[in-house]
């Protein structure tokens, strides 16, 4: 089982001690995280490591999904969709379903904790159907820059009602609302099979079960396959690189399910990489893959157009390679231009060239930024970071 | 929202105000269920309508699912058909994912209640994960007639905690297990959007929606396309009833998702309906499709070898059309032989071509036997009993 003592070895003492030192006043107190998914995507994957760890240092810390049907999800993805600034038809029935989804389920949740933490917009009006009785604070882990005006008119009904909205990115505050908003970086977890040390046996038996070849040098993108990750573009920026350096790129993600645009994109992929031997396109979920790909790539590409925070930036960089990104989202909060990639205008193709070539040709430079890439996460962007974050917030909002 | 009042007008006054009544004592009391999915199946069927109507009466009842991994519900499924009799490599590594979810899970869940309920195998070893401070109830819905030994000498271990041991049928009582157990049988919920009263003009709108034309006398299965379901030898027993009543075959059902050999059959399936114009075979999930059916048919067939219980038998009778099912699992306990249907060996063919020809043939007794299947499934098979039997069970077991 997790345990926070299994993190001294990678941050040192220091943090861990000012850790426990910061919860000591919430001993005993009892939070409970509601969100919709216990599986898939980001935000599942941060709580999975966060909260067995929050119940280590001796907060009692429950955990528990919301129970949608599929039309209620249907909505709540296009409520995202409109979040991140997309256009929607805010009927009455979408309404309707919205509300009574989270109502059938506040009658078999009783909630008297201390504090209760709700993410994301999918459970966001539960806070209506109880007597509150503590302090409930909403964290949102989507682009809010510039969302939909109209159901953002709608949802403040709800978030007027917490006593603290919490958002990834300074970016996303808003200044009409009445309501205190801070900001608290996304992390990744270093003992993950994603994120963990793996041996280079484990990595080549793992390269060459997937039939990726390292007899040239590898720059690749890991994202999933969807409108807004620039990949059919990375393949424009490869192509260039090729007349320079010889390399291999590797496009690794996994399909989004709910994007309906999804399987189009990567059947356009599919077309794209067939007689390039040098083009490798792969569409699974393997997070060993993942960890061997970052730690192999001389360089790694995050060529989005739009990123929520983009953490897979920070993974990269957390293995010692050098990322060239998008200066969108989250992204300028991980790349330190120079110092450990580069931050490039998705849309500068001639720019994204050179920089990728750069990095091939020059492996001093490679090796001094991967050393800055790992420890700049190790400072910024690690578990144990968002662990002392949330536990200064539930201190502040608890109100001891 | 779900009311115990809705439910007047369908079973009358006085069970209702027997529930009110029996509930008194525990008024307050706080309960959690535990099991591993909120959709799909028939358990989380009777918890979305059972659990609401618990706290309707006045008892705090919660709701949680268990967070298991992919591997982790590959290892419950192959328990789940051993349970049923079938044969396992009981591995080490099979136990220790199975010990090491529920660990996990139990991390971050704190329970404080009067009473938890544990619903089938998935969340069976979480009591070796509490301090124990209350009575716990393990709530099995599998067909337990002929365990797998060594599964069940395993599986010991974990239910030798519990106060008392609730099965779906008193064949399943294990005599050899020193812990309580008495039986609680499956019930249907009358309002829900598959068994409620629907117009004329919509069933007609939703057969039409599904090709199912009506100048013939339909006949029909509807469960889900598994090995145990008996499906193929229902069109054997079709295409013999056809040479002395004209009629239509529609098999409706889901694709078991959970089984590698569902797909295999369906294809076979497909192939055999494929030239003949008469017999319908559709893979929809859709509740409003099966009411439709099930009260437009003149007979329902449940031809399954095995059954953990067969509640369809009991949906269909709600409607009041007649069933002949096989005498396996819970059939024999919904059908009464020659009352509202039939009882037949699955094996004996020739059996079952006479009665379903028999029911067809004689509109007079067809009616007769809707008419008491109705108030045979109104006495004993719905929602309303079932949350009597918690209650008392509860009130026992509490032990006030």
């Amino acid at each position: 089982m997790a345990s926070l003592d299994d993190y001294r070895k990678i941050v040192g003492d220091e943090i861990i001690g000012k850790i426990f030192k910061a919860a000591t006043p919430l001993l005993g107190k009892r939070v409970i995280h509601l969100n919709s998914t216990y599986q898939g995507g980001g935000v599942a994957e941060i709580l999975t490591s966060l909260i067995p760890l929050m119940n280590d240092v001796g907060i009692d810390v429950d955990w528990k999904i919301l129970h949608g049907t599929l039309d209620f999800f249907t909505i709540t993805k296009k409520f995202h969709n409109a979040l991140q600034g997309e256009k929607l038809n805010l009927s009455e029935i979408k309404k309707r379903v919205y509300m009574e989804c989270n109502e059938r389920f506040s009658v078999y949740t009783h909630i008297d904790h201390d504090c209760v933490i709700v993410h994301d917009p999918q459970p966001l009006p539960l806070v209506k159907f109880f007597r509150k009785k503590q302090p409930w604070i909403w964290r949102c882990h989507v682009d809010m820059s510039n969302p939909n005006p109209e159901l953002w008119a709608y949802l403040k009904l709800f978030i007027l009602r917490y006593n603290e909205v919490i958002l990834s990115n300074e970016n996303y505050f808003k200044q009409e609302l009445p309501v205190p908003q801070s900001c608290i970086y996304p992390s990744l977890d270093p003992l993950t099979p994603k994120n963990k040390e793996i041996s280079d046996k484990l990595i080549s038996k793992t390269l060459s079960k997937f039939k990726i070849p390292t007899d040239k040098p590898i720059i690749s993108q890991i994202s999933r396959f969807d409108k807004w990750k620039g990949t059919e573009s990375v393949i424009e920026v490869y192509e260039l690189v090729k007349r320079k350096v010889d390399c291999r790129l590797v496009l690794l993600g996994s399909m989004a399910t709910d994007d309906p645009e999804g399987p189009m994109l990567y059947e356009k992929l599919t077309r794209r990489v067939m007689d390039n031997k040098d083009l490798i396109l792969i569409a699974v979920e393997n997070q060993i893959l993942v960890n061997a790909l970052q730690r192999v790539s001389s360089v790694i590409l995050q060529k989005s157009l739009k990123e929520g925070f983009g953490l897979t930036v920070s993974e990269s960089l957390w293995k010692g390679t050098p990322v060239v990104g998008s200066c969108v989202g989250g992204i300028p909060l991980q790349i330190i231009d120079g110092k450990n990639g580069y931050l490039v205008d998705p849309k500068n193709t001639e720019e994204w060239v050179d920089r990728v070539t750069e990095i091939l040709r020059k492996p001093k430079l490679r090796s001094k930024m991967g050393d800055f890439g790992r420890e700049w996460v190790k400072k910024n962007f690690l578990i144990t970071r968002q662990l002392l974050d949330y536990i200064n917030l539930l201190q502040r909002v608890i109100n001891i």
